[in-house]
């Protein structure tokens, strides 16, 4: 059994928050499995690495021996979660909820031995509750509290409208915590004022609070937004593992040490001393990345596949070796010469003809090692032709 | 049957808003009976004169033949109606919601055929909504509509706390009409947000949304502040007629126009000419005082309660014929000497210390004709002395 402080170290590690630290140090005294909780509302049908990094979290609390609860908000997800968003989400059906749940399970356990998560659904209480329980849990917080919530208090300050059940929001989810009793809840930034919301309410029945962790956003292939699959610039955890690789080699060396940061958990000090050599011409930033890269894909998908991946794009991108390539076989109905726009997307190397227009535009296609540069062009398609597609998709046609 | 154009005349004296008109024209052109709704929360044990106002109009409906539909808003009490109220009242027991609601009817029935009236409680279909259901009402409304509420702004104006919950008493009450189909509502001017939300909630759940009505609210006997039991202004309609008909004797003669028009609704030449009449010479405001408590009193009581109170008074404070006194008999182990102000709480003339203390300083307990002016005086009692408490109230000790 390790002592608390080597705990709380290794914890804290790739935190941005632990609060409060002295109730966490108190509960892991106790010597037994605590109640972790994490939340996923789900609205989307992928998890990306974005969400690895709370998972990862998890991951460690369930190596150590804790309790893991993870909770599909079934019945949050009606609502949608309003953090972040500067207008009313559409709600979700059932059916799409039911679908997305069943999806998620496969990514989950890429991080999670899933055997000892215990998977909830919070319809399962939350449905349960009645108006008048609504009425006292509502009850339990002023407007002026709710609306301290940053991103409803800018919308009331730009005059965007809130609807009044998104209110409701933090309510429900700070619920969760006092029906499951958790010791600790995990998140992003974005959710500390709900994440806070769960201590209160618990406090409020007389419950001992739950201590909250934050984990920092991650940012996504662009450097600057945050990781969503709605803005392309995310790496899905159901992508494959080459596919995963390839974009991970093509993010910026800046973003690189984020990376290295947030989903390697590296020290500062481990980064600062890899900043040193590069800049001392000991390492090679490729090399470096190659093994951000590696590291990455090994941890979420598995070192077996890591090792391919790597493999296979040392062969593609630096020995130019194209049997390892994406094959691809063109329908027999594919007219020839064809417009290249067309032919990327049967590939299914983009998705819109503007996604295309700016690829080209930016001399990212390549076919045969020649830069196709015209949106008008017109190919000529062979047998064995290799089209390469922004940084890190080759395609060879069958 | 009375043409369409005579009952909206009638229907539209003493009211502050009727919206929209042309709505309610086209109601009353079906010519059929129409759902006639008011609502009150169980807040208090007794209904007073203020109440009377709505009561009476919908005593007119009544009389038209239309269907009276008095909701009970048990569940709504819960909560408490904020409306007009600058902090959160605390919410009423079941048993407190249970009692109140037993007195009401006793009252109302002072003014309603109670035969004809349909009692409902809303707690009958709102305890059945469910958290899914609530999710659903809050979504149709913005934050930004539900705190355009004047009470709810001004306390957020002044960083007064709102509890949460208080913003779904007009959803509540706004779905009471979703759920009865109502016609008409009606309410004092501080219910307009409220009525226009059922209105509101009616459209959107694609029915014909009710027409709403407003009366003015009733000045107490101070003539300043609204009535209100808390406020010590009010006639109880359980009190005895005696005691009403004093109270409403001792009203300035500026609020003697008030209760003409909005208790008796005279119409505003009516009045006009009743003021002339005075400032001519050609009627004293005492006769003019003593013909409308008798008016109000025969309204709400009945006339021949009215005449009873009307010679009593005129006994008691014209004739000075204390037969007509409150007759009381000290319990045997009343210490004689008694301090006068527990004189008075045995006569149950007064409630607290502070309230004898305010009435001796203001000369306004007599002794057989003396003015007590020493809030320690000591009172040697006798059988027959008279104890006149402020303007309205005469006991004879027995």
């Amino acid at each position: 059994m390790l002592d608390v402080t080597t705990v709380l170290e290794q914890i804290k590690i790739g935190t941005i928050e632990v609060t409060p630290e002295h109730a966490l140090v108190k509960k892991l005294q106790k010597n037994a499995p605590l109640k972790i909780k994490l939340g996923m509302d789900p609205t989307a049908a992928d998890l990306h690495l974005g969400h690895a990094v709370v998972l990862s979290k998890l991951k460690q609390f369930q190596d150590l021996g804790h309790e893991i609860i993870y909770i599909i908000g079934d019945f949050t997800a009606r609502i949608g979660d309003p953090t972040g968003k500067s207008k009313t989400r559409p709600p979700l059906t059932e059916e799409q909820i039911q679908a997305n749940s069943k999806t998620y399970f496969e990514q989950i356990g890429k991080i999670l031995d899933l055997k000892k998560v215990s998977i909830v659904y919070n319809s399962h209480w939350l449905d349960k509750l009645s108006s008048k329980d609504m009425v006292k849990l509502c009850a339990q917080v002023t407007l002026a509290r709710l609306i301290e919530r940053e991103d409803f208090a800018n919308r009331m300050k730009e005059n965007q409208p809130i609807g009044f059940h998104e209110l409701l929001y933090p309510l429900f989810q700070g619920y969760d915590s006092v029906e499951l009793n958790a010791d600790v809840e995990l998140g992003g930034t974005d959710q500390t004022f709900n994440l806070l919301m769960g201590r209160f309410l618990q406090e409020q029945a007389g419950k001992e609070p739950q201590v909250i962790i934050t984990v920092p956003l991650l940012e996504g292939l662009d450097g600057h937004q945050k990781m969503s699959k709605s803005l392309g610039n995310a790496i899905g955890l159901a992508e494959q593992a080459e596919q995963a690789f390839g974009k991970l080699m093509s993010i910026s060396d800046l973003l690189m040490w984020r990376y290295f940061e947030i989903l390697l958990l590296k020290s500062k000090s481990a980064i600062e001393k890899m900043q040193q050599e590069v800049i001392l011409g000991l390492l090679h930033p490729m090399t470096l990345k190659k093994e951000m890269a590696h590291d990455i894909v090994a941890r979420f998908w598995s070192p077996f596949e890591a090792q391919k991946a790597k493999d296979t794009f040392e062969a593609l991108f630096q020995k130019k070796d194209y049997s390892h390539a994406e094959q691809f076989r063109l329908p027999d109905n594919t007219p020839n010469p064809i417009w290249i726009v067309d032919l990327l997307k049967s590939l299914n190397a983009i998705k819109t003809s503007s996604e295309a227009k700016r690829l080209i535009e930016s001399n990212a296609v390549h076919i045969d090692d020649i830069i196709i540069s015209d949106f008008k062009a017109e190919i000529r398609c062979k047998s064995g032709m290799i089209i390469k597609v922004g940084k890190h998709r080759i395609f060879q046609i069958k």
